[in-house]
C-alpha cells in the first residue's frame, strides 16, 4: 500500500528515527514463557538483520527477580561465538554495581540503568528512596563512563504511577535531568503503565528541553496499556524527538496476562513511520517474519497488529494475498 | 489520571470533539454473535445515558446480507416504546431506496448512505461501478431529503483497497465530492482496510478541502487492523477534522475473527480526547461499563485497551484498584 511513502505531516517531522528494539530484554522478562539462550541469539540475530540498528539484549539483573534473563551471560557468549557482537550496539540493562561488574567482565561496551520518577516506584522496584536511588546510579555511572561504556538511562513512570497518581512534570524533569547529567547519552522517558495521551508527551519533551536537556538526547517508551502508543509516538516526532523505543511483536504485551505492559510493537511503529515517509533502515517483512517465527515458540498470536493483519493475509479466507510490502490482507 | 486534561498540543486543536458512534450498527453487524433486539435497545440506552452525542443503530439492508441486523424495523419499535428516539440523533443505514421505504416507514429522521472510492469494492459490495453507484445514491438521497432527513455519506476504501492497492488521492476527492454534492450534510471517509498513516490522513483532508469540502463537514472513520487508529485520528485533528466515528469496546474487531475490521474503540478514543484537553460530553465511566456489560453479553473479552485495562484493574492481582476515572490498574 503507500508503505514507504512520502506524506510529510503539515507539522514537519524528522527525516530519519532511531528505533530502539527492546524486545529481547524488556519484552522477553514479561513473557511467561521462557526460551532458551540459542534461540534469542537467533532472534536477535534475525533483528540486525532485518535492520534494527540497536537492540536491547539481556539485563544483568539477580535471576531471582528477572528468571526469564538468568541466560545472560550465556546468551553475550552466543553473540561472540556468531560474530554478532559489534554489528550494531547491544546495550544490557545494569541495575547496579554488581550488574556492572558482569558487564565489564563479558566486555558490554554499551549499558542502561532504570531509575524510577516517583517515590513509590523506586521503593517498590528499586528498594531505595527517589533520592537514594543515585547513590546506586551515580558509582554506576561513573564506573561505566570510567570503562569506557556507553550509558543510556530510563526513566520510569514519567507519565502516570499506579500508587501516587499524577506525577508532576516538574518533578520528572528534576529526576531526569539528574538522572542525564550523571553521564548518560540518553534519557528515555517511559510511560510504564501507558496513560500517557499526546499533549502530555509534548508537554514533558518540552518541559526537559527547556531544562537543558536537548531533544536528541530524549527517547520515548511508550506502553498500548490504554490504546494510546502510537498516538504518543506520533506527538513525540511532531516535538522534535528522534528514538523511539518499541519491541519486536509487541513482546511483553502477552494479551493473556493480567500484567500485560503493552510495549509498542516495533512493526506496528514501523508501518506508520514509513508511512509518513521517515526512514529507518528496518526492513518490514524481514521484521515480521522474526515476529512470526517468535510467536510460533513462544505458542501465541503475535500482539503486533501488523503481524497479525500480514499472517491473515495468508490464509485462504477468500482475499486476495498482499501483493506488496504492507499489503492488507482485505 | 491525567483525565479530563488539558494538554493543548503545540499545533492547536479542536476545544470539541463530535464522537460518532457506529457500534449497535458498523460493529454489531461484524459480531459472529447475533444479539436480541431487546439487548440492542439497552446498549443503545446506555450510551445514550453514557453522552454519546449521536448513536448510528441500524441498517436496512436486506437480511441475507447483514443477519445481526435483520431486526432493525423491530429495535426501532423498541426504542420508540421506551421514549428513546429523538433523545440523540439516531441514523440508520439505508443501501437504497428500498431500504429508504423503510426508513420512511419508521420514521426515521436520519440516514446514512455507504459509497465506494473504488471500482473493485463497488463492484463487489454494491454489484456497481463506480460510476454506477451515484445512479442508486441519487435517487435515495433526493427523496430522504424532500422527506425532511438528514444525510450521511460514507466513502470507504479512501486509503487503499485489498485488490486496487493505492487508491489515488484525486480519485478519492472526485468521488466523495460528488456523493457530498448529492445533498449529504457530512462525508465519513472510511480507511475500511486499516492501511492509512497520518500523512495520507492530513493530505486527503487537505486535498478535500481544496477542492471544496470544508473540513467541518469531513468525518474520519479508522479501522485498527495495523495499528495505526488512534495516531490517525490524531492527525486528523491535527488537520480541523472535528467527528470522528468509532465503535464502543471497538466492537466488530473480534480478534478471533479472520475478517476481524478492527473499528477504533470509543473508550480508546476518548481517553485521548480527554487527555488533550478536548471535550466530548461523553461520560468514560459509564461507558467502560456499557462495553464491559455487552462483552458478557458476547462471551469474550473486549478489544478496547482501555476497557481491558480498567477490568484488570478490578482483578485482585496485587496492585492498588483504580482511584479515579482514567486511573490504570499498574
Amino acid at each position: 500500500m503507500r508503505q514507504p511513502d512520502t506524506h510529510p505531516l503539515a507539522t514537519g517531522m524528522p527525516a530519519e528515527v532511531t528505533v530502539y528494539e527492546v524486545g529481547p530484554r524488556d519484552g522477553l522478562q514479561n513473557e511467561p514463557t521462557v526460551i532458551p539462550a540459542d534461540v534469542k541469539a537467533e532472534f536477535i540475530s534475525r533483528l540486525v538483520d532485518a535492520g534494527l540498528p540497536i537492540v536491547e539484549i539481556t539485563s544483568f539483573v539477580h535471576p531471582r527477580w528477572v528468571p526469564q534473563l538468568a541466560d545472560a551471560s550465556e546468551l553475550i557468549d552466543l553473540l561472540d561465538q556468531a560474530g554478532l557482537r559489534g554489528r550494531v550496539p547491544m546495550p544490557v540493562l545494569v541495575p547496579n554495581e554488581r550488574g556492572l561488574d558482569r558487564a565489564i567482565e563479558k566486555g558490554v561496551e554499551h549499558i542502561a540503568v532504570f531509575g524510577s520518577a516517583t517515590e513509590a516506584f523506586a521503593q517498590r522496584n528499586l528498594n531505595r528512596s527517589l533520592d537514594g536511588q543515585f547513590e546506586m546510579f551515580a558509582p554506576t555511572v561513573d564506573r561505566a563512563l570510567s570503562s569506557g561504556m556507553a550509558v543510556r538511562a530510563y526513566l520510569s513512570m514519567c507519565f502516570g504511577d499506579p500508587w501516587e497518581g499524577d506525577v508532576p512534570v516538574e518533578q520528572v524533569v528534576s529526576i531526569g535531568k539528574r538522572l542525564y547529567e550523571l553521564g548518560a547519552y540518553q534519557l528515555s522517558l517511559g510511560d510504564t503503565i501507558g496513560v500517557a495521551t499526546p499533549g502530555h508527551v509534548v508537554e514533558l519533551v518540552e518541559a526537559f528541553a527547556a531544562a537543558g536537556v536537548p531533544r536528541e538526547a530524549i527517547a520515548l517508551h511508550v506502553h498500548d496499556t490504554y490504546g494510546q502508543a502510537l498516538a504518543n509516538a506520533l506527538a513525540a516526532l511532531q516535538a522534535g524527538i528522534t528514538t523511539l523505543d518499541s519491541s519486536a511483536g509487541g513482546l511483553g504485551g502477552c494479551p493473556y496476562a493480567k500484567s500485560a505492559t503493552g510495549n509498542l510493537a516495533t512493526e506496528d511503529l514501523v508501518w506508520m513511520l514509513h508511512g509518513v515517509g521517515i526512514r529507518t533502515g528496518i526492513d518490514l517483512d524481514s521484521l515480521v517474519a522474526t515476529s512470526t517465527w517468535l510467536a510460533g515458540i513462544l505458542g501465541r498470536p503475535s500482539t503486533s497488529n501488523v503481524v497479525r493483519a500480514l499472517a491473515r493475509g495468508n490464509d485462504p479466507d477468500g482475499h486476495p494475498p498482499p501483493l506488496t510490502e504492507g499489503q492488507p490482507p482485505r
